[in-house]
């Protein structure tokens, strides 16, 4: 992984630590320079400078360190695992932390094992350069949002009345993961009926009916990196009030894609579309962002929001997301991925969303 | 939930603020108070006090919220976020933090929000509390030890020549959802052959032969609880040298879960295990702890290992998992989830592991 990038940024440090205290505690920027989906890597650390990389990390993770082709560094204790750091960092005065990840704990036991240093926070300049797709990223993020697409259609062939949201949440997770992805990269949501007004709904026991919405939004993680999906369609014949519903959401995703560009301001997107769905009967209906980034974690940077104020680059890659919620009633959302282009914008989620899909 | 138990712990505090910064980085013991699995809450805060608690969220999130039954107070924006927080602490100087899950970036906004509280670090009487699991907390772990222990039954029957790890895997995460589980607790391992001898292995493309071992270590999320669960078996006719490795393990585990009981020390577990493997020629080729808590997180603690020295509680949960492995050749790990009591434990995974199991 081409490191540099981060120091463009950080020019401040010629050396940063990422710390991974535990599993559910881990530094995605482990994974962004290491670029291994091996190992889990609790309680270890890396040292980045500008002229490589070493892992310190123990004997369980000793094979997926190896394979990274990074210098390995092999703790047995945590005495041992401090002395490697102070010699590790033994001629740098000045190093990079990344704030946004790492706790409290883990900085206060960091002052206790190297006090001599100075600690800046370059979590800013971390998220610039992971804002910005390198081109083995937008490999490994155009192939989890293929095997995202490309399960619908059987998900779809699958939905029978009387199975449960549980179900048709197993089903697509099943079929992401028998065509290579490592595990879904979010909570599979489905939500059938008036459940889909919850735009965070989670998956429970009620059963499909005929006439009701399906909302399924989920994403697979493959090599480390998220796609983030959503589709909605109606179980049986649709409604005028559900067909108005989807098409008022398809026609502010178009709307949204359109205003995609290098240079074009986030909040200028979410407003191109959101303002399709408030000149209608269904104004304030939208309650969430249009969108987010997506890369190592599903809600990556940057985000497409009213209030964020910022101009999109090349290669960057956001979801386009917009949705209606109606309590008591359902909720439609169509979500796709793009990355941004110079001119415009490239769907990496290919799954279709021409109509809203009457599936019987 | 009953918070109470924190606080006598954190004698020191009356107050503590959780805060969710992102989806990435929620703190567990936002669903430990709230016992809801609902919602994300990525950018929210819990105050909890002595009388009750307050959940500070978005919109997005308002149902899931409501849902709780515990106070809810909405915000439009980051400065309505931050009015309320100041609002809710008005009367409070003492604050209690998580410091383990905490942010750098997060308690910098916090000192920015409420400038005139004193912070205090309480991660180790959250974690204290939540070593302990209380009866709702047990409820869901044993469900969860449950979904994953019958899937086993039906992997083991689909288990054919050719097959990759890939597909074992997403057949396994497909039965534990199908029956419950809102997903994976971690990273599903599926490792066949030579790959078994990598504890933290993530599964490939490699194709099943026969005499491979087939590795497979899983679990279910359910309400938030994961189980943690590993079976190791043989594709076809088990030679002389997997058998003794397997039956070395399982000699291991059952000392292991022999030593169990409230008041004995995590060390001396891990070393009843340790001692057996050896005292054989796979002397020093058990690599890792023998064991973890299970609860929120699936690496939960307390910690079973060599350098752990604490006494176990009646009512934690921790997984025994003794393995060996042998680079370039294979590997055997079982793991079992216990509950600790009084006289000893009860083991809540009820997968079998009664012999080497030769599947054809």
């Amino acid at each position: 992984m081409d490191v540099e990038r981060v120091f463009e940024y950080a020019r401040e440090v010629d050396t940063l630590l990422i710390y991974n205290a535990s599993e559910s505690a881990r530094d995605p920027t482990f994974t962004y320079v290491t670029q291994t989906t091996n190992g889990i890597f609790e309680g270890s650390a890396l040292i980045v400078g500008k002229n490589g990389t070493t892992i310190v990390t123990s004997q369980l993770e000793e094979q997926a360190a190896r394979a990274t082709g990074l210098d390995v560094r092999i703790f047995k204790n945590s005495t041992d695992f401090q002395n490697i750091l102070r010699e590790l960092l033994r001629d740098v005065n000045t190093v990079g932390l990344n704030y946004q990840s790492l706790s409290l704990s883990s900085y206060k036991m960091l002052l206790r094992i190297v006090p001599d240093k100075e600690f800046l926070d370059v979590s800013a300049s971390i998220l610039e350069a992971r804002k910005i797709k390198q081109a083995e990223e937008l490999k490994k993020i155009r192939e989890a949002a293929k095997i995202g697409s490309e399960v619908l259609p059987d998900v779809l062939d699958s939905l029978k009345e009387g199975m449960t949201e549980y179900e048709v949440a197993s089903k697509i997770v099943y079929l992401m993961m028998k065509n290579g992805a490592s595990g879904p990269s979010f909570d599979t949501i489905v939500a059938f009926g008036q459940n889909a007004a919850m735009p965070h709904y989670s998956p429970g026991q009620a059963k499909l009916k005929r006439g009701d919405f399906v909302l399924m939004d989920y994403g697979a993680r493959y090599m480390g990196y998220c796609s983030d999906i959503t589709r909605t369609v109606v179980f049986g014949k649709a409604t005028e009030e559900q067909k108005e519903m989807y098409n008022t959401v398809k026609e502010a995703q178009a709307a949204g894609m359109k205003a995609i560009r290098e240079g074009a301001n986030g909040k200028d997107v979410d407003a191109a579309a959101r303002n399709i769905i408030d000149s209608t009967k269904y104004k304030g209906r939208f309650i969430h962002s249009l969108g987010h980034g997506v890369g190592l974690e599903v809600h990556d940077h940057p985000a497409l929001s009213p209030t964020m104020d910022f101009p999109l680059k090349a290669n960057m890659v956001v979801t386009v997301e917009p949705g209606i919620y109606v309590p008591g009633y359902g909720g439609v959302r169509i979500e796709d991925d793009v990355v941004v282009t110079k001119e415009g914008y490239e769907k990496i989620t290919s799954a279709p969303t021409y109509e809203l899909i009457e599936v019987s």
